[in-house]
């Protein structure tokens, strides 16, 4: 139904101009942004991301820049000036009005990333021994001004600590004679500045609470952080999860909209690294030349047993780094998580060398590819398969925690990172239980 | 804060109950639960998922069932349903009152993970040409009620099709004496019932609304999406999408609360098929079994050339896969990311094959191991290289684009998959580059 007003035009839309942005250079982007009526300017300009609102703010002059930063609430002010160049951010903040410009700068304080950056200052106080009535008229003033929500109210004592928190709808349901101290709620659920956004997306999401309030250390209130800004906390952090397990440092902007250089210096460093460890597998295999030599055969099956360990790794890596992410396993956990990742292994394990035998044992012209001794092949075959795979189940479940303990982000364990661990040790296993069950036959 | 409260007694407390939630079976969290005071046990049940909802709920018996049964949103109840056995489902209804079943039973008939199913009914509505007050004064008797939420209200013609929207707090802020219709806005953001909850997401992340409303195809108001159910929703799909990135099956349950052989079978039936997929490995080293009989040091390289093709494959494949659900990519722009990955693709190959001659050409006892053809050797590895790393990123990036056109979830392009797709194309490269640059000298 948006554009079905009667005063949309015939112009441009907001959603049209979104759609082709990617492929926008900036003055393109600028071009199309001023062909826009204010209405649809405004929706658009509100559903870009920090860096985009900064760079079209940047090639604007003064006039038209003022209309736009003023626009803006303080903590999204906050996070375009984060996303300025350093140099261009005196210029950007003097175009605020006085109040806000202090509020903003107030904000620049704390790290983007945590519930500090996050939060507004303008959330609606109000003081304990008020009455209902009196309060609502007070809203009614404050609902005219940019206050961030005036859903929640925040009850405060002399000294502005938080001492209870009313929704406007108790509020406004409650009886008029009442006071604020007996509707308010004193159970409130409160994070501190410093805590990390994926942490406050977890208090959030498990509180079903439309704003929480950011607290110091004795208890005064310093903002709050509103869920529609968890949305998007929790979208970007899943993003840079993802990216990191797919082997690949965080992007930090859309796909198609990283540079070609950029995108391949973020993905070089990791491929880079893996490669360095994936040297160590030709390192391995000389090491093992001579066994190879005398039974070429099993060379056949290197690249099936090693890519087993690495997919078992893989998926232990993901499913714990995830559940780590989520606040299901914390550091403590890794000795359950270890023993269910021992059973689950070893299972997975005797799946795959059940089907890795039964396929020797059944390969047409057995004996002519493996030789008489071809049952022994595939028993190694098998029992290596058990043995990498559980290896693998266990190395992918544990690094996540070896990581997070040594104070590195979990989801750097990535599939890529576990796989290449995972392969050279697999060869060494392969190569021992080879010895083990060929001497004497093949070897 | 939470517990400070002078009614907290001695008792066990909500957050210390979660903590030890997955490690308690069925009849220790119901007895944990009986033992929490009533606002401590509110708050651990709206907390929990659909699923531990249902699972302590069948545990009860009829007073106490219907205590929190009625607890719930009816869109809340609906979830609860849902995860509860189809046979349960019944008497789970009847303790509800009759309004709220009716309501309930109307949410069952939607798809648990489409804008439907998500909905909750109990939006308010309100006609256009009612005056402000008037309006208020309804909003004030509607705040007692159990309405989802008063902050937006939809305004619907004597049709019920949805012709505008008002915040709570523009009505309120509004001149007593307008109308709804004057302060109302008519571009209004909808989606529909049968839309997605991944694209229902966002929707609402661009939007940056609190709620949007969900209309059918004339117009008519079904019901609500509030934002406080998105955030779950991105972390569940998010978690879906790791998950099947990392090879396994989405758990549909916290890590430590799945049991051990759903967690296998889950694991087992990817790592499964792509244990088959790696036979054919076997197969292809089977083929070029002569060559590596007449060139073994071709082996050694054999885990290092085809690991790089999988971790530029699960690169390009977790990017293409996020950018997607991020709707930053879409089916109609694979031709742009098959540019970008060709180009990416080649240049990373450069780098690694620049690595791995630069490796061959000065590693000690270069000649006793490699031959004296190891300049040969170390430009096959570096060439193969090349073409095995740009291929897995094409490979990679196309794959997630050919699943979504067969209607498949792109997710499903897990690193493991890509890896194992491209070792065994990886094989025949490398062999391929071989025979050509290694023909009359060690071939």
């Amino acid at each position: 139904m948006a554009g079905a007003g009667p005063q949309a035009g015939a112009g441009l839309v907001a959603e049209e101009l979104r759609d082709a942005w990617a492929s926008l250079d900036a003055e393109e982007r600028l071009e199309g942004f001023r062909l826009l009526e204010a209405a649809e300017a405004e929706e658009l300009f509100d559903s870009l991301e920090a860096r985009d609102q900064s760079a079209l703010i940047l090639l604007m002059r003064e006039p038209e820049r003022q209309l736009w930063m003023r626009q803006l609430a303080p903590d999204d002010a906050a996070d375009l000036l984060q996303a300025a160049p350093a140099e261009e951010r005196e210029a950007l903040l003097r175009v605020l009005d006085a109040p806000t410009r202090s509020e903003v700068s107030a904000l620049l304080a704390y790290a983007e990333d945590e519930a500090g950056g996050l939060m507004s200052p303008r959330y609606v106080r109000l003081r304990p021994e008020m009455g209902v009535d009196e309060a609502i008229a007070y809203l009614r003033r404050a609902a005219r001004e940019r206050v961030e929500t005036i859903y929640y109210i925040y009850v405060v004592d002399a000294g502005h600590r938080l001492v209870g928190v009313v929704s406007f709808r108790d509020l406004f349901a409650a009886r008029p004679d009442s006071r604020v101290r007996d509707v308010m709620s004193s159970e409130i659920v409160t994070v501190r500045a410093d805590l990390d956004q994926e942490a406050v997306a977890n208090v959030i999401a498990q509180s079903n609470l439309m704003a929480v309030p950011v607290v110091d250390a004795e208890g005064h209130i310093q903002g709050i952080v509103t869920v529609d800004d968890i949305v998007d906390v929790v979208r970007e952090e899943a993003t840079e999860d993802i990216q990191k397990i797919g082997g690949t440092q965080a992007l930090d902007a859309p796909y198609l909209e990283v540079g070609l250089l950029e995108m391949v210096r973020k993905r070089a460093i990791w491929l880079t690294v893996l490669f360095i460890g994936q040297l160590l597998t030709a390192t391995a295999m000389g090491y093992y030349e001579s066994a190879i030599a005398r039974a070429l055969v099993l060379t056949l099956f290197i690249p099936l047993v090693i890519s087993s360990g690495g997919n078992s790794g893989s998926q232990a890596s993901t499913l714990v780094i995830r559940a780590m992410a989520m606040e299901e396993v914390r550091l403590r956990d890794w000795w359950r998580v270890l023993q269910r990742e021992l059973a689950a292994g070893l299972l997975l394990g005797l799946i795959l060398g059940a089907i890795g035998l039964l396929r020797v044992l059944l390969w047409p012209g057995r004996e002519k590819i493996f030789g008489v001794h071809f049952a022994l092949v595939g028993l190694t075959v098998a029992v290596s398969l058990v043995w990498i795979v559980m290896w693998g189940a266990v190395a992918g479940s544990m690094l996540p925690f070896v990581l997070r303990r040594l104070g590195f982000d979990p989801a750097s364990a990535s599939a890529p990172f576990v796989a290449t661990l995972v392969d050279v040790t697999g060869l060494v296993i392969y190569f021992s239980v080879a010895t083990v069950l060929l001497t004497g036959t093949l070897l």
